[in-house]
This record gives structure tokens, C-alpha cells and sequence, in this order.
């Protein structure tokens, strides 16, 4: 069922940020944006551009009188903004967010706003960043996970699904811990690795040799650092763990290598290889 | 000047064999385009599709009478083959392999070949094989590295840069040991490590989370693991001392992590970021 909110505060205007207020603008779901953000400049911009309706400096201006608050700042700022509006959110407002991590902050976020808050995560927007790549068709045909926890009522999570769905994206469930368990593996251990890989090339000598393989594997290290600094920090213990299993599949093709063992790289290369063609599908 | 040749013999109708051969019957560089292969369906299928104009399964009848012939199969088998056609070659002809390791390659066919012999490597194709998916478009606007040795005759060199000029690409001049450096760094490793990420996600009950910048920076390990485990192999001693200086770039962002070193965390994110920003230009 389509949801409807009378006025939608969009904590962060971004790319993100941005995109979502334009989508729930054009599928109908609020009477009023209102956004939030650090830069006068850009929420100007963003209003001009009517992607938002409005904005603030203030969050809790931002946030007075919504019944939809999205958080779609860095996910360092979320606890800091969190402690700003708490006592002004409305009893019966739904509070999502749209990072990139959950783990320990659903339930801080769960400690401050109760059952009205949702963990989401759109799995779109990849290394772009700001408000001139923002779309409304951002999150159609992108999956969307919804973090529940024991605390969460299904009347919030069907509301959160509902915005979402009618945006056009699928969603998944998962507690906050899977969530992070999973992007650490596909989504956050690959920009530390992209970083690294930009990092180990570092004096551009060679750079413009590269060909499309080099510039795809890499794109994303052109993300938002502070973003992922952000990411990584907050989800770092799993994090850990999978550059630990990366350094030892490393490793192997290492050896495998320096002892010119063919069966051994055919052998390995090829299961990569039939793993990443299952993904085409 | 646009060279042209009376017979050329494409050595592999794979996809940069074929989009070759394509290329060259478009641009009107040859009379005639013989392929050479291992099986014969795919020879066939090229023929039935004028991607060439013959075919032999034996290379010493592909090569006969051919003024340009192109090693297109994986770099492994080169040696193999050249043994086979060593006699038979004209005086005269131009002798092109398209692989993406030189070093140790190019000496070697040097030996075989003499004077006839340059070393090209044309940055196309990507993760792709196979002839379904061959272009005569697929040089145009990339880049082709042609690696001169002081024994690599001037004529030869400018016959070569000839056809790959016609085909719309830019020929770039190298060293085979300053190439082999070269894509060491910005292509070997990048598979090297393609690979290792699909093997660390090995179970494939997370992959179907992944999102556009995970299957982008894992797409060339869809790339064939027999090509890529010669390419490795011939490059193995760049190809070690970048994964070791990998390894090392992986291990700061570890420690970064770690010890929550957000500044070094920044620095190191923002600096591989920006390098990454300025590949897009």
C-alpha cells in the first residue's frame, strides 16, 4: 500500500538525499519536502532545482511537524542530529535512514526514537556523490534492505517497505548484524581494495595506460572518503575479518604463482571466473 | 599511410582475432583474410559470418602465401605455433601478435621471426571472448602499445603503427620490459586481485546483495582463466613485486583501521580518491 506523509524532512541532501525527495515528490507520497543540510548553498540549489520544497540550517526546523524524517547525511553524523530533534519528533513520525551500515547504529537509533525508526539501505547511487547526479528513478529496479530488529512493530516496517515499493525497488530483510556481515563482504571490503589498488599505482605514471578493466574495478575509489571513512569504521570488525580471508585468497594465488603451478591458477582462476559469469544472469 | 596486404592470416578468431579480422576487411587493408584455430565450429561460424574469408586447422596452410599474420591465440601457445610456420613465412611479411605480455614474448619471436616481428598489444576487448562479441568498431578510440627492441626494424614498426592507425586507434611506443611494468600494475595485478575477491566471496549465498560497484570492479574475473594464467605466468616477476606492493597498501589501510586512525583513514581514502577523480578526465 502507498504511503502517504504530510511533510518529509530529508536529513542530508546529497545524492541520495536528493534523489529520494525528487522520487517521493513524483510518486506522491508527501505534501511537502523539507530538507536539512550543512551547506546553504547546495539545500539553495537543491530548492531551485525543486528538489526539495524547502529547507533548513536547523535540523529540528527541518524535522518540525514531518511524519516521514529521513537520514541521509555521512552515517557519522546520524547520533549528533539524532540528540538535536529527539524531543520534537512526532509520536506517530517514521524515522528511516538510508546508510550504508547498521549494526550498533539501529540500535542506537532504536534507543532514541523507539519503534518509529527503520534501518534502510537502497542499494544505489555507487561513487557518484551531490545533487547534480541525484534522479528520481534512482532506486527503480535497485534492491533496498530493511534492517529489523526483536523492537521494531510491523506497522513501521510496512510503511518503510511501502515507500520503497513504490519507488520501485525490492526489498529484503535482515537483522542490522547480516546486513553488515553481507556489505562487508560485497560492498565495503571492495572500496577498501579499490583504494588500496588506487593507492598502490600512486604515481599516476602508468595510470593512463589503463584500460577499461583498470577504470570499472576502480570507480569506486572516486566515493565520497569521507562517507566511507565513515562506513568502514562503523562496521570495521567484519570488516577485518574479510580482508583477513581476501589476504589469504592473496596469498594463495601468490604461491601458486611464484611456484608456477598451473593446475593450482587454472584451478582458482577458473572457479573466480564461473562465480562472477553466475552473477551476469 | 595505410598499409596493405594481399593475405593475412588471423592466428586465433577469438574476440580480438576476429574484430581484427573485421576491422581490416573494413578498412580494406587486406585481399584476403585466412583464419587459424583450434576448433573447428568456431572457424566456421566466422566463415558463415564473413568475420573471415577462409579457415585452416593447420596454421603452417593459414600462414601460406600471408604478408601479415596475427598472433591472436592466448600468449601460451605462441611459441608452439611459430615453431610450426618458421620456415614458411615470406620474407617480407609483417609478423604482429596482439597479447598482453611482451617481455621474454617478444625476444623469443624476435629469434623466430627476426626483423619481421612487433610486438602489439592493443588495450581492448576487456573481460569479453569468444566471436559474439567481436567489432570492427573495437579499436577505434582506444589504445594499442607497440613495443620496439633495438632490433625491431623502423620499417616494420611504421607498417605496423600503419594498421592499427587505420583502424582508429592511438599507438603508443614502449619497451617490452617497460610494458610488462606498465600492465603489471594497471592490468595483471587488477585480475590478480579480480580473482581473489570472487574466491573470497566463494560461498555465494551473499553475492545476490552485490550492487553495480561490486559486479563492475569484479568484472574481469569473467575474463578466460587460460588466458590469464599464461599472461600471469610470463609476467610473474612484475606481477610479484606489485602484489607484494598491494599487500603493503592493504596492510596501512588494516592497521588504519584497526587502531580507528581516522586522519590516516582520510588521507589515505582521499588521496587514492582524488587520483581515481582524475582518471575520469
Amino acid at each position: 500500500m502507498k504511503p502517504y506523509f504530510e511533510k518529509t524532512a530529508i536529513l542530508g541532501v546529497g545524492l541520495i538525499g536528493a534523489s529520494l525527495s525528487m522520487a517521493i515528490k513524483k510518486q506522491g507520497l508527501s505534501g511537502h519536502v523539507a530538507g536539512y543540510g550543512r551547506t546553504e548553498a547546495n539545500l539553495k540549489k537543491a530548492e531551485e532545482l525543486s528538489i526539495i520544497d524547502s529547507y533548513e540550517l536547523d535540523p529540528l526546523m527541518a524535522c518540525e511537524g514531518a511524519d516521514l524524517i529521513v537520514f541521509a547525511t555521512p552515517v557519522g553524523l546520524f547520533s549528533d542530529i539524532a540528540g538535536k530533534i529527539k524531543h520534537s519528533v512526532k509520536k506517530d513520525a517514521l524515522v528511516i535512514d538510508v546508510g550504508s551500515v547498521k549494526g550498533g547504529l539501529v540500535y542506537e537509533m532504536e534507543r532514541i526514537f523507539g519503534g518509529r525508526f527503520v534501518g534502510c539501505h537502497p542499494i544505489a547511487g555507487g561513487e557518484r556523490s551531490g545533487i547534480e547526479y541525484a534522479s528520481a528513478e534512482l532506486f527503480r529496479g535497485a534492491k533496498c534492505i530493511i534492517t529489523k530488529t526483536e523492537n521494531t512493530p510491523s506497522s513501521a516496517i510496512n510503511r518503510a517497505t511501502g515507500i520503497w515499493e513504490a519507488l520501485g525497488s525490492s526489498v529484503d530483510f535482515m537483522s542490522p548484524e547480516e546486513h553488515d556481515r553481507v556489505y562487508a563482504l560485497v560492498s565495503h571490503l571492495p572500496h577498501i581494495i579499490a583504494y588500496a589498488i588506487m593507492n598502490t599505482v600512486a604515481d599516476g605514471e602508468y595510470l593512463k595506460f589503463s584500460g577499461r578493466g583498470f577504470r570499472d574495478m576502480t570507480r569506486i575509489a572516486s566515493s565520497s572518503p569521507e562517507l566511507w571513512r565513515d562506513i568502514c569504521l562503523l562496521n570495521r570488525d567484519n570488516l577485518l575479518l574479510f580482508m583477513e580471508k581476501f589476504s589469504q585468497n592473496m596469498e594463495k594465488l601468490r604461491l601458486y604463482l611464484k611456484n608456477g603451478d598451473v593446475k593450482a591458477l587454472d584451478e582458482a582462476f577458473g572457479r573466480a571466473g564461473a562465480l562472477r559469469r553466475g552473477l551476469e544472469g
